[in-house]
């Protein structure tokens, strides 16, 4: 018996975030369609972000309510605020991620408040929730948990503090991400060693490969206990403040890395290869990376059935 | 005090291997030259094979020499033969880096003979030095280890029986190769785990970036307690099987990950950066790889003092 994994896909989220082309519906709607064939369990289909900050989440409704229909699928959308909570809760998302930054520079610069507020704003979500009588998780995302990019360091002490307040504040699942590309293997495995004592729910690492280290530090989450990461098609999602350099780490690698290591993904990486494929016919003017893509699976890769989803 | 590591350029070999246009003596030796100035502590300089079959190694014995005149630096040449291995001693290189392959389809390919056959090479060439009484220490190299793109699956126990009979043919060290990309963290940490009870002098790890674990196979190897690792400045040096694809492990993001998670490499990255730039020029058709040289440190690298070389 292989341990079970969870590969999500967050390209339709934090991947089109900074495509400047609007993708079309229809597409959103037949990417999420074909990872689910390819056996991906749970997609981050959108973000409730207002459409005048990022128009390519117009569609945020349409696209959360048809990724809906797609049967077994679990279907997560980041939200900003409270507002984007609500909106999410109204289309009966399963999860709503509700992201604030570890980096109160970051914080700042993103949403505009302090961290302290966004916390706030968290335990507001989850008494919304709570009022509605809703089944729809409330996810707690710590974005800069590793480092940012405008502070520098992100105490690790303020990372454990604001885990065990969204614990204490009804948290359904943590989302840890080093947003930034800043993480290593032994801080990965120190920093979410620790987390996984704090808080006793599901834990999602989102990495982003922006120096190379992604995948390594899949592997020391792994040893830390960790057996759910984020990962987008192609590693679509670039760095804003580095031109060229990779976003979110690669899904089809990182599916190749566990499989290989002996975890059950469920996902068929050729069908992830095709559908990245087609992705890439819709998105001519973003660069895709990742490896397996272009230098095939091993000979000694075994490739196993997709779950049903 | 942090661990002190190697990680050795194979930049000049591996890298080049491949590379059509021939880069003048000139320049490779400046690489040597500016690699130990940025705290490189050694490189494996050139390949000690036949002109007509590489024509990028013509230079062997000028590059040789002139990297053997840079004060404490270790020169390590390849050598894929008993000639070769002579020639490298006349040269008075640290070290001649003999290969052979663990998947027998594979060394018939690259050196027209059986496993077998390669290993009692290496006993005369062991014999050679001894009659020579000179310093070279003579390396084991050991191809394919982690699987064949010709053969497929390499059985891991004719693995350990090569290591077993280098050591008792009297190898100094061992270089354990990725050679085609197909190693994962799990099978690195087995398969290095048990080399380090059968082989007790140094072991360099030396992984292809082929499908994208090349780093995270590093970390697996540190696990196992390896501590010396090969890398090419630039990623240098595709894979002949997979147009596109990466050959070694990138030398900068391989320093970065290492002094990240506390270890001491001695490396100046800004220094490699810059070299790696130069290279670029040198080679401008030439698609050098790596994450960090594009992305830049992070604000919260701590860059330390290379170490006199």
């Amino acid at each position: 018996m292989r341990t079970s994994v969870i590969v999500r896909e967050v390209g339709l989220r934090d991947g089109l975030q900074l495509v400047p082309t609007f993708l079309g519906t229809a597409q959103k709607i037949e990417w999420c369609c074909a990872d689910a064939r390819a056996g991906v369990r749970e997609i981050e289909v959108t973000s409730f972000v207002p459409e005048k900050i990022i128009p390519q989440f117009a569609d945020a409704v349409a696209v959360a309510e048809a990724a809906k229909a797609i049967d077994g699928l679990t279907v997560a959308a980041l939200v900003p605020n409270f507002k984007g909570a609500a909106r999410a809760m109204d289309c009966g998302v399963d999860k709503a991620n509700y992201v604030l930054s570890a980096s109160e520079e970051h914080n700042r610069a993103n949403v505009r408040r302090t961290t302290e507020e966004s916390l706030a704003d968290f335990e507001r979500i989850v008494a919304e929730r709570n009022a509605r009588g809703v089944g729809t998780k409330i996810v707690g995302g710590i974005a800069t948990t590793f480092g940012c990019t405008l502070q520098g360091e992100v105490p690790a002490a303020r990372v454990y503090e604001i885990a065990e307040r969204l614990a204490a504040g009804g948290a359904d699942e943590l989302v840890v991400a080093d947003t930034v590309g800043y993480a290593n293997p032994a801080q990965v495995r120190r920093i979410f060693g620790r987390l996984t004592e704090i808080f006793k729910g599901p834990i999602y690492a989102h990495f982003h490969d922006t120096r190379g280290l992604g995948l390594a530090n899949v592997v020391a989450a792994v040893d830390a206990g960790i057996t759910r990461f984020d990962a987008s098609l192609g590693g679509l999602g670039g760095c804003p403040f580095a031109p060229g350099a990779s976003g979110n780490i690669d899904m089809e690698d990182c599916v190749f890395l566990l499989e290989s290591m002996g975890f059950d993904t469920g996902i068929d990486i050729d069908a992830l290869i095709a559908l990245r494929a087609e992705v890439q016919t819709w998105l001519p003017n973003e660069r895709l990376v990742g490896s397996v893509a272009k230098a095939g699976l091993p000979k000694t890769y075994k490739p196993k059935q997709p779950q049903a989803a």
